[in-house]
């Protein structure tokens, strides 16, 4: 269990930006997100396309910016353990439970096992957790042979090694996934790979679909145009995958394992099960403290609400300034609480671990 | 006189980033400032010192910021008349008054005599206008032989011209302007030049300090170590500058003409008279549109006060964003009022004269 200041959920560009401001005040702050990277959507959604609104950088990209945000809290982030003071950014984390604790403090848990203690919460998870677009199909629920990551390992090996997966999706995810699984050698490999797509065309990048579209030519992987439409399974065991195909009928595929790979969604998820005031499935804040209905949790960015609000990165990070204030006032309230500046603060100079030029 | 949308006053960072929000939303704007430059105080007062807190931007200058923020903004600004569209950027311009006209709109008039004609105004004065700090010799009052600046041309020629010219002051306003006199040739320059300050030490760059010492060792210009007290006049002309000097005897220099030089200092002047509402001289604004007591009328940066308000550059540059939607969305209530984003609005591409490179 990790005990600290404070913990912000996604670490999205305004996620980023709230450490960097509380570490300014000199709170220690644990980041987790979902995603396997930092940077929020900006990277996972629009990494290259040019934003051009940051007050003060005329262009830049959403990989850049999260880059740059990324620099900007390096004196107060740890990504790998320094063997001092441990990691603060965990990635890959989905956040599963927020309990408000008898001595005032929060606990939040994560469903990869991760229990933090903590004195204030951010909650700046932009659109929600990005996690994969499901199927519709209840019944594959909790089912062992539907898998929506390449990675996942049980007993030490891949689930699928030496069996029939059928990995769902056209975009670049599924591709990427058939690509990497049909060049899989040894005992790891699947018997046999089957794409299924809506439609014989692919939406993914012109490079992936050629290289796929070779293997289907060659034979190495089997192509079915339909839709997933239900599964029929015996004793609990997926068997076979109805599809619906373009000429209306229904048809039986027999599988061992699926994969789907159909891009991800953000879920807003756990979080509307912690009593937050929520509007129109966003935070209701102050919008001088962005502190949610829950005392000492904070909701900045996207997620939040309050009269006037934009969507836009420039104004989380304002949010994220004025809440992390709100925070460490409530924190430390003996401490002083005028305003120091980054331009001329020795305090500040030394949190941040720059030298004064000035001096 | 100027017809327009809006009217900046303050051509600082946050009146910088204004211009282009207002830009973004088609609105045209027009900016003064009283400076001979743009920036704000982030140039006159530390151009060169590191700020670490713009989201985004892990360091810069003051005069780095501005240079990023006015490039920013240079799809909507214009500070050399193109022949087409003429200049909206005002320096040197110090705003006077503001009158609400009964058709709704405001009319802006500045010292200079710049009459500009707007539906919405955006203060963004920051702690006041940059003006010289005076000399508590009211005696002298609109006294034509009292300057603050040295290009002050009376009937075609330096006021001084041939005469005495006493310039009080001991820092780099006042040692920079008695380097310049003192290189002035021919029928500009002044007969004699006295520099009186209350120490004999300056506290000035060390080399513009060396530069003006050596320039009185060699008896090119007088000091004269006293604090100015009083003035005597005959028929309304000034003849006499006392002195309190460090022997605690007040001294008596004749002069025909004084230029004070002792710093520029922030005044809020004329807009405390403009019937805005007012708390502890900063004008008190809505959190969720920036509007002041007067409609139409928004404050941005310092100079506003609100619940929650954090004197960040940060925190201006989200309330000018939240004060252009609402001018935006109060001056064309029938224009869509959803939010374009620059990574994907073609229109917006469009304003800032950038290709979209997805296309």
């Amino acid at each position: 269990m990790i005990d600290t200041d404070s913990v912000v959920i996604g670490a999205g560009p305004v996620g980023l930006f709230q450490v960097f401001q509380l570490g300014l005040l000199g709170l220690e702050a644990h980041v987790i997100d979902v995603l396997p990277q930092a940077g929020g959507q900006c990277v996972a959604l629009y990494p290259d396309k040019p934003i051009y609104d940051i007050p003060g950088v005329p262009m830049c990209t959403g990989r850049g910016l999260s880059a740059q945000l990324r620099e900007q809290a390096r004196p107060f982030l740890r990504s790998a353990p320094d063997g001092k003071k441990g990691v603060n950014l965990h990635l890959k984390q989905l956040v599963s439970s927020l309990e408000h604790l008898p001595d005032g403090r929060y606990q939040i848990e994560t469903h990869q096992g991760l229990i933090l203690r903590c004195r204030a919460v951010f909650v700046a998870a932009g659109a929600g957790a990005f996690v994969p677009k499901t199927l519709p199909l209840p019944k594959l629920e909790g089912s062992q042979q539907l898998h929506y990551h390449l990675d996942e390992v049980h007993e030490g090996r891949l689930p699928w090694s030496g069996q029939h997966l059928v990995v769902v999706g056209g975009g670049d995810e599924a591709l990427s996934a058939i690509l990497s699984l049909s060049s899989t050698e040894g005992s790891d490999a699947p018997s046999r790979l089957t794409l299924v797509h809506r439609r014989a065309q692919f939406q993914a990048d012109s490079a992936l679909a050629c290289d796929v579209q070779a293997l289907i030519d060659q034979g190495r992987i089997d192509l079915v145009v339909g839709m997933p439409t239900d599964v029929e399974l015996l004793d609990g065991r997926l068997l076979t995958l109805l599809l619906l195909g373009p000429d209306g009928q229904t048809h039986r595929l027999a599988l061992d394992h699926l994969l789907v790979r159909q891009g991800m969604s953000p879920k807003l998820g756990a979080l509307t099960q912690w009593g937050l005031a929520l509007e129109r499935k966003q935070i209701s804040v102050s919008p001088a403290t962005f502190e949610s209905s829950l005392p000492g949790v904070y909701a900045v960015g996207d997620i939040n609400t309050y009269p006037g609000k934009k969507r836009l990165l420039l104004c989380g990070f304002h949010e994220a300034t004025l809440a992390a204030h709100h925070a460490a006032a409530q924190l430390n309230p003996e401490a002083p609480q005028h305003l120091l500046y980054t331009t001329t603060s020795p305090l500040l100079h030394e949190r941040l671990g720059v030298l004064n030029p000035q001096k």
